[in-house]
């Protein structure tokens, strides 16, 4: 059998995506990506999630509206295979929905995959997350390349990071980072992969102007981080209008009866 | 047969609206309007939509609930019949509803279809665009004709233009005209049709102090550009509420692997 | 039979409850307070809605939960037989609900219907509609007893007045007068009316720190004018967070194509 | 039979969360929790709620998705039992899920149930408490401690405390005590306490920087408190924005015909 030259699967493969459980991946992106819309995270298809079991990712495709996608709408490719793949830019799908592109997240959900193991990425354009960016940039001397925000309860939703266990605490400093955009959303990959190995232990990246990447061990701990860190973004441009800092110091209330 | 004299069909022609389709015009409308309404877009009977399927044009009517919208509300005319009346005025629908009057906005619709051969046109009543429009009469020397924003990826979500092909890039700056309103909506057609003339790639144009019209070649693409405008629209108040220029000069980051 | 001293009906009357006509005032005003609920009109049981048709009026009870709320929860009264009672707070009720109170609105909403023989009358706690009134206090020399707009399309959404026919313009002024709230609802009454009289083209009276009676010649008009006047509330807003005034004087654009 | 020694229940009881009536707790705090993740209020696996029935306490698990949770994660205790265990932190659930950790909520839960007799009790991280409580920060000599309003209509929505009849009048003050976050959930609770017993009549206690607890003698009266509490909280971030005092001093208006 020769392979295909277009990057497509010969076979269609079709019986990756159906399935009658609500809990298979090709049915959750979907159910995600609607309640997703709603949250305004992935407003005029921007945005999207991918989800990994073990080495098959199956991921949105692109220009779909995000609440109306169909499980038949997924890309579903070999971690295994596009390991040995010789160039990154080739990806060459299992499964293939008839009248899509592939999505341009696809080597950034990737880098989630591979560099942490993550068994799910979402990746949206919340204007909250937008606006922190922007905040940001008022800021000189590199601060702008971090977010940081410290004793507010909902830090508590956040895995300490990669391969450690718990979670942090309400006295910790959350720290975002934010790489600058690029024109084509393919070339923010490098990037995301450096902020990765900066930050090991961050389960998320801003990105300037754009909007932000968040991945977790599974689809519960990404979803969750996902909407604790909008909530956090949201809370963050609600205090600076307010004129209150995001980083205070705090003297820890110490229980009397232990 | 003798022409009808009171610019209504003789014909109920009511086949044009039933279909058991759900992307049939006559049922995407309401479906579109409810979700419009959801979103905040035509609020109390404001804004509007219309589908052209070739030479037939769907729309809904004047002053229904947007969210109670039913297929046998809407109107439907020939943009050919349309085109060989002498009266712009006098239109003759192939369908009318019962007890509604049509939409004001029909001869804007029209101007879509036929300057830019959209296939749908969405006309909301997003305070978002209005505040927008209202931040810009704040500006002087004619700069508040124009609504301009640059390096924000949601940017990214309008096609170059008329018979262009491509997107819009990150680093390109959108720019949506801005009409005065006129005391009647019609009378707001030569001014929009003007607009048109002015910025030919345009897929929007903002109506001061009123809402936006946003098309697109199909269904698809007059939605996602309009939540795309209107998240921008969003972005471009609480970025002013924070002091944030709407309009920067940013470098381009290149990537290092090519 | 002697008549029921405790402002009761001697009987049940629960057919006037019961209809599988979704138009049915008893099924109209649970499904329009759910919705209200989900705008943040009725939070907290806070604000109600009430229908005449002829001689009969509909009331949502005192302390539900909007989103919750049963058709054989619905009081139901008749006009003539209050028009007869020497003692305005003394309601005899025609079909009461066997778990609730009456809604404090209630001499609020039958004076619309009595004064201005409205269809429907809508009451809601909208922080909108609560803002605007707070932001009017800090304007001083009797220039907070009205909410005054104008140059607004969505202004068009209101009627004229009390049998007018017709609807106000783009250029013309919508004019909201405010009462002072009471410490009971009741108490409101006689200030309502006061308004109306003052008043007479108003389909609308804010409270002050309390929120805003709404209503119509049938429920459709009565809640897209409340629809149109809460989307006014909130632009108001956030004009006022923009410093942007609520009243400006603009030149008509006159259509140059007759 | 030995009792278990791991906080277990030998038996599943798994009887005690299933029943068809949408009413039973086991269903109710589901169907509540999905309303409170729409509001904002249990966003990323945050908040909670009780129901206690007699002697029943039904709680929703830890790390659980708000939206998404069903009668089978249900915790069920016993108030009797746990009052005599010697050891408050260890408690015997009569009913565990399989696969969740119980809420660290749980003694903030059994507060309100034995301090205050509380049917139900709710605690949200609405983000508009938080903000309330970072507000207050910035005022000093002691004004942290106290959220304060007066003069708003939706202050009515509070009962006037504990084994009192009636409700707070709109001149009267809104008092909600504010208790200073601490790393351990669980360590609030003698925090919690301290508060019930300085302000009795409260029905709320916010947690700076965390969110807010609320109660009532049912399931009805804790929804709507936490429903006019959160208006409130809104409201009031609004006034803060706009400059408007949250307590103000106003002559009572007095109705002309008694």
């Amino acid at each position: 059998m020769t392979p295909p030259s277009n990057g497509q699967a010969a076979e269609s493969n079709d019986h990756l995506v159906q399935s009658d459980n609500p809990e298979h991946p090709a049915n959750l992106i979907p159910s995600l990506c609607a309640k997703f819309w709603t949250l305004g995270w992935v407003t005029g298809t921007g945005g999207g999630a991918s989800i990994r079991e073990d080495d098959l990712v199956y991921i949105a495709p692109s220009g779909v509206q995000k609440e109306l996608m169909k499980p038949s709408d997924i890309y579903v490719l070999s971690l295994a295979a596009q390991a040995q793949s010789l160039d990154r830019r080739n990806r060459v799908y299992l499964r293939s929905p008839p009248s899509y592109k592939p999505s341009q997240c696809t080597p950034l959900f990737l880098a989630a995959f591979t560099k942490r193991r993550a068994g799910c990425c979402i990746h949206t354009h919340s204007h909250w997350a937008v606006l922190v960016t922007l905040i940001l940039e008022t800021q000189g001397a590199g601060k702008d390349r971090e977010f940081r925000i410290n004793n507010i309860e909902q830090i508590k939703g956040f895995g300490k990071g990669f391969e450690k266990s718990g979670n942090l605490g309400y006295h910790d400093t959350l720290v975002i980072p934010v790489i600058e955009n690029t024109a084509h959303e393919e070339d923010l990959t490098e990037f995301l992969e450096e902020a990765m190995d900066k930050y090991p232990d961050t389960y998320a990246v801003l990105v300037r102007r754009h909007g932000v990447y968040v991945w977790g061990d599974n689809v519960h701990k990404a979803k969750t981080q996902c909407e604790s860190l909008d909530y956090l973004f949201q809370l963050a441009v609600e205090m600076k209008q307010l004129n209150l800092p995001w980083i205070t110091d705090i003297e820890p209330v110490t229980p009397r009866k232990p």
